[in-house]
């Protein structure tokens, strides 16, 4: 049987094999818990998961929104074919809604948008456009675990780690802090090792680290992409889930445009399933000033077209200004705050530190004291303790950060289930630390 | 500037360059219609869409069902992240929709069935899956226009035609009769000139003919594909719009399993775009006995995901048995098989052949006989002289059928705008052939 055989002996794609092979470390405690999920009364012997980031915190605003008359109208422009990038009705409402989020100085232009089903499958088709095949982006660690998996199964496209350090170090620089200097670096070890750099991805507010860059940060990392012709990946998904008062929204959408240093090479992602906590009807959006790309983007979303029902019922959301300003995004951030708050509680309690989050679902914590050894193998070990105490978190190895021992919390849950998830949290670890 | 450069200059990945260079013979007319769609009051001078295959003869039945308060129900399970395979309840539905459809005769396992957003992208993922780029599928023309497009912009996959002719032949062979022997015969010239052919794409009922292959037929088929060990992918997205009283479903999964000669090998494909006439939500599902394949669809459906809200109202629209074989099936093959009697008519005035459909949403017509010359020009100077006329129809030379002046004639539209269609359709057939 050739390598690239399935089990059954029958020959399928050589490049699908990676699919099967790819390595996630994040998967055991992911699949654990979905298998196996904690419910109050259903299933209270189950696993808490605060390992899938998805705010739950607000469902009950989504769903009241969602049930409103005016949301569940079909009519028939929705059961036809549609327009390829998106309905002009969400693309205007997303735009507008940028355009408040943002503070853009200019105009947010709709025609320059397409919209997907999702933002994995709008970093799926944007890589797949941008790069060929064995291209490299750089992308600064820890980052999110499924980025390499996203723009590799069928993009083809490498992700490079440029790790940054939890140690503040010289010059004032921060934990975790991204420098020019860093990007420099990465860029010349990449192409060292024989790497074809063609991008960086940032995550902005980053995932795990829940950091929003200054826009001074962003614009010098677009200067540094300029520089060597590199394109630049933005993904905003969490863009309204600042939950920190004294913190600016940064989109690359809201630096007038004469301060973006080279446009063309400058996409932006954004989506529904994190700030509005509906990743069950995915909803993304591409934004780019670069024609060609958004053309061929456009050609080859007949794969991923979003349900024209779903495009409308999010348009009408986005439509509700008052609604938004007033009750949704205080309540959710209000709650969000809250959840952060009590997690960080707890691990002060059990003398953990942690990354103080300024925005996102989820906070990045130090439970390596907790480890009987600095090692990825020991890391797991204490994953699957955490797990047979009843609490699904997702470890550092995934996250590509090169230090052990930090997890990624997701916090937003309903208050009841984050509680017991954290107790549950904090008795294992004692518990781990001080078994024999 | 190098070749594989955009019109910007800024360089883009090579491999999507055959998205912007791909010859579509079939899109002028769409894309004219689209720009101006006809409608009786609000654009009288518009182009009626006879080109573009969409069922809205039963819209009125479809919005009542979909407008049903039961199917308007979102709930907390629609938000979260759900089965990438697919809700539980979707599959189960259509695994029993199917077995009433094609009488199968074994249960059909809904653990084997992957759902996303429409079959353009089950096509995508599995060819993507089954097949290395360059590989090539032998497909009998004239084939669905987009297949070629379908599999190549990401999969890479090669359509090798397989032509039928429209002529009865030696032996009692019908028009458009698909024999082994045609694959044979398609096989070895596919090989001769150098194609690693791994499959066959079989539409069934097949588009544009509007042709059900009968059971012996398909087993013939399959028993082919098993000899030379070739996957073979059989599209059934027409299956239930089968208008022709005295002809059987023939879906493969209506076979006995012990008939199936290469179950492993064996793929179908279904969706709610057609029968349904809901391509705004696209909803698709793969079956496979393959366990690999659908292993490997299923990880790579983080990208094709479709809406958990759309999943839920197509699952209780199929679990409404009643509703399916008293109101909207009857309903549906009535209309449709009046459409196709007016259309019939209409050609039977202008003395233009046609090929009689027992399926599907359209009829293969010959206006061959008004072309002034019989070439792909002359074709294109008739397809402009009809849109000039004010009705849009789809033209041979992108079905790669290899003789020109056939025409598929889309007649799943409310009786007024087929009427007037059909109006502009003779009077412009009839100027033509006089124009000097």
């Amino acid at each position: 049987m050739a390598t690239n055989d399935s089990k059954s002996g029958i020959k399928l794609s050589s490049r699908t094999d990676c699919v099967v092979s790819f390595s996630d470390p994040v998967r055991d405690a992911s699949e654990a818990t979905s298998a196996n999920r904690y419910h109050e009364t259903q299933n209270p012997q189950g696993i808490v998961d605060l390992c899938m980031s998805q705010n739950t915190l607000i469902s009950d605003l989504i769903l009241d929104k969602l049930q409103q008359p005016e949301l569940l109208k079909w009519d028939e422009t929705m059961l036809t074919y549609t327009e390829r990038k998106g309905t002009k009705r969400l693309r205007v409402a997303i735009a507008t809604y940028l355009e408040d989020q943002t503070g853009s100085p200019q105009k947010i232009d709709p025609d320059m948008m397409c919209c997907m089903n999702g933002v994995t499958g709008v970093m799926n088709l944007l890589t797949y456009v941008l790069f060929d095949e064995g291209d490299t982006v750089l992308c600064p660690a820890p980052f999110y675990y499924s980025i390499p998996r996203d723009i590799m199964y069928i993009s083809k496209v490498k992700t490079y780690p440029v790790p940054l350090s939890s140690k503040p170090g010289a010059n004032g620089l921060k934990a975790f802090e991204l420098t020019v200097d860093h990007l420099e670096k990465g860029l010349q070890k990449a192409r060292e090792e024989g790497h074809r750099v063609r991008g960086v991805f940032l995550v902005n507010p980053s995932n795990p680290l829940g950091l929003v860059y200054t826009k001074e940060q962003v614009q010098a990392y677009l200067a540094f992409c300029k520089k060597y012709s590199l394109h630049v990946i933005m993904d905003e998904i969490y863009q309204c889930s600042n939950h920190d008062e004294s913190t600016a929204n940064s989109s690359v959408l809201g630096l007038p445009l004469v301060a973006v240093p080279d446009p063309q090479r400058t996409h932006m992602l954004y989506g529904f399933s994190k700030d509005f906590g509906i990743p069950g009807s995915p909803l993304g959006v591409l934004h780019t000033w670069n024609q060609d790309v958004l053309e061929r983007c456009v050609s080859l979303n007949d794969y991923q077209q979003a349900s024209s029902f779903i495009q409308s019922a999010a348009a009408k959301m986005l439509e509700d200004k008052d609604w938004l300003r007033r009750t949704y995004f205080p309540t959710n951030l209000s709650r969000i705050r809250d959840a952060c708050r009590i997690t960080m509680e707890t691990l002060d309690e059990i003398g953990a530190s942690y990354f103080r989050p300024q925005a996102g679902l989820f906070i990045w914590a130090n439970l390596g004291k907790f480890l009987s050894q600095d090692t990825e193998e020991g890391e797991k070990r204490l994953t699957f303790h955490l797990l047979k105490g009843g609490v699904g978190l997702s470890p550092s190895a995934g996250y590509c950060g090169g230090e052990y021992g930090w997890y990624r919390i997701m916090f937003a849950v309903p208050r009841h289930r984050l509680t017991e998830g954290l107790r549950r949290l904090k008795e294992s670890c004692l518990s781990f630390s001080t078994a024999p």
